[in-house]
């Protein structure tokens, strides 16, 4: 059945105008003026809303074993929640503990996804040892359209990478055309810092912040910098929190380093005050890297205005308060992450665009369109063109409502932004033409998501002389 | 009539695939695949080459008095020999003398364009004095569509203006929405350092680049960048030469400065030394910001690739070998400028895409997309989609041969490209749905080209929500 | 008559240690431990107390007819009040009015001071104007012992000079090895604002410090650094107050350029919170720079510390609140100026060395000897050693007190830092060999201050092997 | 037996005057005009000379066991051709392997030096691993006054320590106020290099350079800063070589980064070019860090220049040319090293004072007196003051020869500077009082040296405040 939506204003990346779309099957077919009408088909009226680009998320985790629990959502539980707020296609990280084999930690976690997804998903394969059984598994995945590898230069000893797999690592990435993504915290400086910090009897969520500071992230982001530039590798800094980590990212990218960034929206509202509540109540605020000092906002978002922040994820990571209490006593063991996958596009929305000064192009850029592009699934998602899959959010700038964990839709018990006021809204969501989402609630089929196959990158650094001949050769 | 383009490789900045595109009248109509062939359409077979949108050259100079002399083209020869090199929209410096009212340098630039140029084109409105009557002209030709101007910090009591000037202009740019292009060399150390080497009877053209010093530009970019700061106006830096001055934009924008960055061909490919050759053979490379130290190559190309630098222009400007003989003696007496309008896309592509690591899609945004970005001629211009002017060009990257003075259109003497080897060439060109080159020749309308009014920047810094609110009243 | 300090704890600007000193006439004739005591000689017990050599002050106004006032210090009051606080060598801003000829200014100037001061003293030569008489004049100052000059970026049509006159002082001074100093704000920018703020009704002091933005001073820094480097002058910026500017120098300095940077001691202590009080309590903290964000003092204490700031200055400049009383109503009139030079070295000890971590090594070297090194002055001033002048304090460390207007000497009837707690003062202060001050009271010969004349710097660049040449010739 | 130097143009590093000292036993103890002559002191007249404080390289291999073969020196043969060369005291690098324990290591290093060095010595104490023996043995060292520690970031698997012992040798520093010297290249990124290298059948000594690039030094240097912002240590890079890796150190000590720059004689005078020559003529030149593109040369000068670089060393380390050979056919063997003790003070006048620019106060500063300063031997080691060391130079500008190995009395049988020419040499050089070298031969005492115990730094950071509370009780 055709469904066509009319009048809205269509917002992308770089444009802005008031058109009708078609959309047949599942994709996109006709944008134009006063589109007829198809026999049977479902008309949307879109007037006085945007069309947005389904948004993704690139920066999730839903099956997630760590320190010794679960992550509380399940594929269901967390497509539905993303619909809900606006994103139609999220990449989890795949995160194989060291002591499982790449090849059995895929079959886990594609388990766990297939059939039970509502939206469309894919994966960045988590590097978390190195050994020639990984490498092959590496290469198969890719092969299969898994064109993104994570890497862990934190959390020693569990997923954390040691330079020489990290080198070879970003070798292979180089060699199949794959983009790396890379938590970048300096793991030895944060595990002697926590250790200090303990001995000195500080264990609270409020030392969380002081054992890992600003500088141990931009000291690993640089680090990740210049092995990218040794090995020719394309970088992606997941969730960068602070003004220095950035400077560092910046630095790296003008002397020609091919290394995009990712801030994370809890970074852009919540600073470490909030994990310096006592007890629980701080644990809840407990992520990494940590909420940084206020000042650090400001410089986040100026960059993500002019572009420099490329993409606006989540690291949504839900544990319930009784999981947070693991670290009573010791902030080490906290269970890290602030959930936030249904929340993201209308925070951004409300504090970037309606009262940051975000442009609508930028927003859409940052929370749908650079997403694809870097990971290899544009135009079929991030854009609104014919031939483009039709996920699309039909979004209300009239609705007023508040963030709240007794209306989330996150399998988790507190929200890290319970109160904040939201100034919009997901009218209609669609994914692949199937309409999932109406006026906040869940209405589509919630096995309709699809593992997405991307392809390699071409080498940019090559030549098109040269691979024009080889093509001909 | 319509015209059907089959089976050619689209490129634009941000996509590649292969498909069929149908143009009716002025505009693109259809994109897709194996598209029907209308009644008495012409069809091209485009198989095996690139179709690009039309590219755009944010920084031409046709008419142009300048040190008592005049530059050579006339809209005609310039106009046309942009399109032979795949240049379909032109942006020339309409650049009133001191002496001169603005709305009488209006009346002089537009009636030597009016009719006579055969691709579309615009002007960038030259401020060289700040007065009542000044800022009355100025609102009535923004209003009018002139959405740019120009400023030159460069050539005292010629041109230039004083930073009092600066501010007022930049601030009716602020409120206008008008980008302000500008020109960054401080005019007083040009000026001082010019009188000291003439007078230690330094005259030849090898002086000329001492006697703007990369850091007088970047001294002059680090100050055009702190009064957009203070007035919040959105700048765009010509013709940048050198990673100084690369460096002062970069900070700049790092710390939310609205600036825009251009280089021009002859920047990334000739320096310093083809401006000491002896006599008028060095006169014949002299232009301002100067040719550089070699190694500033490396800097722009590294800078380019990444998207740091925005646009790749020319500052087209062509003297013949006599009026250039007008600095014999003294070197500050020499015309400024190298001509490459008809050039800039072709070496742009054989030294970047084909022997320098360039990517496609950054080749086509930095000669096309993003100068219709920046002033607001997107996506009519830059872009291949359905609703768009159909500037296309069909490029032959077959294509062998030679740049040389001989088989120039450009109405010059001598090519500062002789003997530059070029790896692609258009093979047809449209304005407009009209075919105007076919394989190096024109064979088009000479008075097809239309003026080009624009609309002004919508105010990025302002919050998306206020706005509504007042559109809604 | 001999004075014998014993068992001091000397501190210079890079040793500490404790010895005896010898002062026969105005010089140290001796230091070792346990010295004879001569005939006749007076002996000070300073043990558990400091010697330091005695503080320098490099800039100071005295006399300074400014908006039409006049600042309310005489030579008298200020040398006194700067004994009292430990600083014996002072260098003024000879800063004549546009209108004025530097010849007649120099007369007034030096007849101001001549046979008034109680401690030494020089003068920075003002450059406000550039003509044949100037430049006459300049050369016989410099030739007289004046060798270093102030020109002011900012005041423009009072004191401040355009880009010419800044390019052929800077050529002047580095012919005749002169430092040139400089008040770096962009006048045209703070102008402009100054009007524009004006304009909304922004009227009070709170106003003063939005006139003239971090970023101006930044600009007018780099700027001036660009000139230096043109010239290649050795220059020095005076009461640098953000960490903007500050990187701004910084980075000049990286590239080579000699220049050398000061901060003033409101800079460190207070914030502009201080100039938002209303009315004349904020008027009392207006000066140029203005008191800044707070978060720039912590970037000045650490370039402080680690010597990027070279001295610590007063910019002493007494205005009564009457005469601060002209702003009420137009914050663009108000006096500039806080009085500080009785209180800078007490202060920079208490907030410095006591409870801000600064070495004692580096207090000396920033108060003291760093200042006598650039200026000319060393070792006659600023060290402690055999031959040099015996201007020296001995500092009681155990002292503690309170500042206050009240039993301030300065010529002035408020205090900037009233109610700030002292931790440290002078017991005894000697002007070549001479008691000037015990215990907070002046007890010296209050005509005993000389002018002095200083050796042009040899140039840098040079080298050292030509220069024997010639020498030897 | 007193010496009284007559005549001679003193030069220390901030002051430059001519004066008679005369010297008793082991110091300095008079500075003045015309000085009587003691009876039966010798006398030299240095009119026309220079007299430099003796000359110190803070970075000096001796005993060296190295890739399987041992540095040619011996402390005799090394410290007279220290002497010859002007340099009166060397801080070698006790580099045990990371097999040995520290304690047997110490006992090795002291032993070979003991009674076999003409000028007096002392170690950084190499800390190659980590555990509770080696921390009780730097402990015991430090109190013994050993007060400087080196690490290396690179050779793994032989002297390279991991991020957690890196961690824990800084912690120990900061708590006993040592200083910590650091070789700063990241061994991961080498060792992966050099076997990518090697693999490609790149195995000349040309190939050593790219097996670590500058950006692997640069990284090395921004991770040790990282280091010692966490833990607050003090920190001194060696053998800095390049612009990357000075910006790296620089941006860290602008941030508060407690950090000083050596760099080494080669880096300033010779580049890759060099290292490049075929066979054992290139591998004559290597060292690590490599010898680097020209580019940087400059780059170093300007630091050195303006204080930035603090101090001048040599890294010597000589090899024979059979020694160089074990390197025929894969550059990885090629033992590291260029010999450079005897010269570094020739070179850097010649190449720095007299044709270069430098400073000669700065030259003294570089070569003598900031190692002194920063290593806890000032002043009585890089001063000329009553008191200090009479460690002196008498130094002959007038001099003409050529660096050779012919002439060399460094026990190597090659130069890495042969055929230099140099404008001037030590005609007199003492140690403590006693004559060791006249015109270029040794005439001294063999075994005169001493190892010099240093005392901890006192920390900086402390307020002296505090400190005095806790002295007084």
């Amino acid at each position: 059945m055709a469904l066509l939506i009319q009048n809205g204003e269509i917002v992308t990346s770089d444009q802005r105008y008031t058109a009708d779309i078609l959309i047949e099957g599942e994709t996109i077919t006709q944008i134009g003026e006063e589109l007829d009408v198809p026999d049977g088909a479902e008309v949307i009226d879109a007037s006085g809303q945007y069309v947005f680009p389904g948004f993704i998320d690139p920066h999730v985790h839903v099956h997630l074993p760590f320190m010794g629990t679960f992550a509380k959502d399940t594929h269901a539980t967390a497509s539905q929640a993303a619909l809900i707020g606006g994103t139609t296609t999220f990449i989890e990280m795949l995160a194989p503990a060291a002591s499982e084999t790449l090849r059995s930690g895929w079959q886990t976690w594609t388990d766990k996804a297939h059939g039970h997804s509502a939206c469309d998903y894919t994966f960045h394969i988590g590097v978390t040892r190195w050994d020639g059984e990984t490498e092959q598994t590496l290469r198969e995945l890719v092969s299969g359209g898994m064109t993104s590898f994570k890497v862990f230069l934190a959390y020693k000893d569990a997923f954390g990478i040691e330079d020489a797999a990290l080198f070879n690592t970003l070798k292979l990435a180089r060699e199949l055309g794959v983009v790396v993504t890379a938590h970048c915290e300096n793991a030895e400086l944060v595990s002697q810092l926590q250790a200090q910090l303990l001995a000195e009897g500080k264990t609270g969520p409020e030392w969380h912040e002081p054992s890992r500071p600003e500088q141990v992230e931009a000291d690993g982001t640089a680090h990740f910098a210049t092995f990218l530039e040794m090995t020719g590798a394309e970088g992606y800094v997941v969730h960068l929190s602070n003004a220095r980590a950035l400077k560092a990212a910046l630095d790296a990218r003008q002397r020609g380093v091919k290394l995009h960034i990712e801030s994370v929206i809890p970074h852009f509202l919540l600073d470490r005050t909030f994990a310096e509540r006592p007890g629980v109540e701080g644990a809840k605020y407990v992520m990494s890297p940590p909420l940084r000092d206020r000042a650090n906002q400001a410089a986040l978002w100026k960059a993500l205005k002019n572009g420099d922040i490329d993409t606006v994820a989540t690291d949504h990571c839900p544990f319930d308060v009784e999981q947070k209490r693991m670290g009573d006593g010791n902030f080490t063991l906290i269970p890290n992450g602030i959930p936030a996958i249904e929340d993201r596009v209308n925070l951004l929305y409300t504090y970037g665009v309606c009262r940051g000064g975000l442009s609508l192009n930028r927003f859409v850029d940052a929370a749908s369109t650079r997403a694809a592009q870097i990971f290899g699934l544009y135009p079929k998602k991030g854009a609104v063109q014919v031939g483009s899959d039709a996920d699309l959010v039909i979004y209300d700038p009239g609705y007023r409502g508040t963030v709240s964990a007794a209306t989330s839709h996150v399998n988790n018990d507190y929200s890290g932004f319970e109160g904040f006021e939201i100034e919009g809204r997901p009218r209609v969501v669609t994914v692949r033409g199937q309409i999932a989402v109406r006026d906040g609630e869940f209405v589509g089929d919630p096995g309709r998501g699809q593992l997405l196959r991307r392809p390699p990158r071409v080498a940019d650094g090559a030549n098109e002389g040269a691979r024009r001949e080889r093509e001909r050769g």
